[in-house]
């Protein structure tokens, strides 16, 4: 079942917004079994939309619109699929009573623009967008859909999710999959592949599906499976094998934030965290007061960046750093151990390393960090290297220092 | 010049990847005065690339392919354009070369995938890629170009910065335009429009063209002129104009890094910065670590979200907090003053606000936050609203005391 995409507006030409619908339109609709057989991108121009939609329609099943059903005079999508569709625009008066509704709650006035938004093609199917003033449209044409949406990201998304995968999966029969997704830190993909290949292959005998999604510290897996009762069993059975065979890596399903799941679990115990940052600069810090809430468990940090400081403010002994170096084992723990005192916490992060692209030695070369986490249960520390880019090491001893404070929360063995 | 652009990869159809390359070749096509027709993204499929490629060269004066040009088996691109232009791969030994060596570099074994790039189309001419293996391609046909670049988006914009412009330039004889950006901190689009109109009017009347492109916390202004002598002296004198209307406001040209101009004035001063947050959670001090060598004038930070701590750590007054409430002037100011003592700086941020959701009070609505920067000069306070988005208040509040220590560094009036 081949499907066609078109994205209406200049914008998206002249580099102003990142066309960013079309890879979730893409990535949604390939998990449901359809294939996206191409994407056209054009300008708000009406020999461009009818050329670009008889070129796609042609070689698919169906198509997908977004953009140009705005309020001013450049949005022109409504009125040229009007005419390519021979119809003509009439009063929908559930659209208008929205219209009018949003302007009364936003208390401002509703111009004449505004109202004509509620004037639709007759022979379309209108598809109720709760979260704009612009709703959907399905036409038809020799038994092929034309679906016209807002381009408004939020907009389009929520359009797609109650009204069109629905019409999707009724009219194509298409048997919809089911899918999750195991969140995991700390481990790369070829490592992960590794550690869960008997679980891999099983998965894989039974016709299920483990697609490897990797970013900066982290690797999503998704398991997709059929959407029925026994496929979607299946799917979870194996997002439980693999969590319980990695439990120091995976810290969740679908999009579970490390930060929050931190959060939870030191609200569960009412327990209180605190950090000591060098070289993440208090990015750690800010990760966790990212999350609402967080002041019920989070006292605070500190940010040693010079030695005077993880000396005065956490008191690092001043013979540790000369002997040992501030990025060393002995110097992070003393600054987890310190700064649960200063902090007054029950928990605490430290962190010490070599960010670069300056400060590296033959021994502790540019990446190098150590990280500590103290409790009243003692120290863990560890040493990792996380490459020479300033901005990755950030990113992944902050998501690996979450990842370690999770496993003592946990009680997982590290 | 009407121009268009095909991608090539299944990736980009089944939501992997953020198709970024259209964006920032439309950005830059633009500027130099052509018109970007259409988009076209398709999958790494032989007849799909074929019936693409005639659909928008027929619509266009030329063609940018970027993408499939990989050493892998789904990489067809090259295999399908020689085909399209009636010619054969045959051994270019420059690029043979250039593979030879990288593999050499990088100590790894060359497989024959891989020493297979230099197969490159008779008829083609190469364009030089010093960042990879796979050169771009340039195709004649009925007079028509078509480029072939590399997906990878640095490789592509290197290939388009070192050979395509100056052919285009030189094939289209337009006349190529020169922009330069004033980047602006803490004032919206239509304030700035406001305070600089007499300036926008007098440099539209000269042909000149302004652009506002807006960001959280920041608005970019980009004058486009003609690239010659006079219209780069123009261009240069309407962005110092600017600059010099709202000084406040505008810190940097052409991308500027905020951290980073504050980072230069504090090295150039030779003195120290520290910061007291509580809402920002740390955001602030990450910022300013973000950038390399920050450590020549960063002492570090204290992230002081409890009132505990704020007492405790930089000695604000347990009197104050409960007379004008942690989020005060007289609070914030305290934490500015005691954090220069506590961190032995000689500038310090302080900031103290309501992100929310929670929090919010009728006099305190959640998104107020109060600022303070400190100095032997003494204490600057200002209060903001920066709205009910937690994340966008950590923002804004970021980007504002940032901006706000630079006027003090730069003896800016405020």
């Amino acid at each position: 079942m081949k499907v066609g995409l078109i994205s209406i507006g200049d914008e998206l030409l002249i580099g102003q917004t990142i066309n960013t619908n079309v890879t979730w339109i893409g990535e949604q609709l390939s998990l449901r079994g359809f294939q996206i057989d191409s994407a056209l991108t054009i300008r708000d121009d009406a020999s461009a939309i009818i050329e670009g939609l008889d070129t796609i329609l042609d070689r698919t099943n169906f198509v997908i619109i977004t953009g140009g059903l705005g309020p001013t005079k450049d949005d022109i999508t409504k009125r040229v699929l009007s005419e390519y569709f021979k119809t003509e625009l009439v009063l929908h008066q559930p659209t208008l009573d929205k219209v009018t509704a949003y302007f009364e709650r936003s208390n401002r006035p509703m111009l004449q623009v505004n109202s004509d938004q509620a004037l639709l093609p007759k022979n379309a199917e209108v598809l109720n967008n709760d979260l704009g003033t612009a709703p959907g449209m399905l036409f038809e044409k020799h038994g092929k859909w034309v679906f016209s949406l807002p381009g408004v990201p939020y907009e389009m998304k929520h359009i797609m999710e109650t009204s069109v995968f629905a019409l999707l999966e009724g009219k194509f029969k298409i048997k919809s999959s089911y899918y999750r997704t195991v969140m995991t830190q700390g481990i790369g993909e070829s490592f992960l592949a590794d550690r869960i290949q008997d679980i891999e292959t099983e998965l894989r005998n039974e016709g299920l599906e483990l697609a490897y999604l990797p970013s900066p510290g982290y690797v999503r897996l998704r398991i997709t499976g059929k959407n029925d009762e026994k496929g979607r069993a299946r799917v979870l059975h194996y997002c439980d094998e693999i969590s319980n065979r990695i439990p120091e890596y995976t810290f969740g399903m679908d999009g579970a934030n490390l930060s929050k799941v931190v959060g939870e679990l030191l609200m569960k115990k009412g327990e209180k965290l605190g950090c000591v940052e060098s070289c993440t600069g208090g990015r750690i810090a800010a990760e966790i007061v990212g999350i609402s809430g967080s002041s019920s468990y989070f006292n605070g940090g500190i940010v040693s960046y010079t030695n005077e400081l993880k000396n005065s403010l956490v008191g690092v002994k001043k013979l540790t750093i000369e002997t040992y170096g501030a990025v060393s084992e002995e110097t992070v723990s003393e600054m987890a151990l310190g700064g649960m005192k200063t902090l007054g916490v029950d928990h605490c992060i430290a962190v010490s390393g070599i960010a670069g692209p300056d400060g590296g030695t033959p021994e502790k070369p540019v990446g190098t960090v150590w990280i500590a986490i103290a409790s009243n249960k003692g120290v863990y520390t560890n040493k990792f290297h996380f490459g020479d880019e300033r901005l990755r090491t950030i990113e992944r001893t902050t998501a690996t220092a979450l990842n370690l404070l999770r496993c003592r929360l946990s009680e997982i063995n590290l």
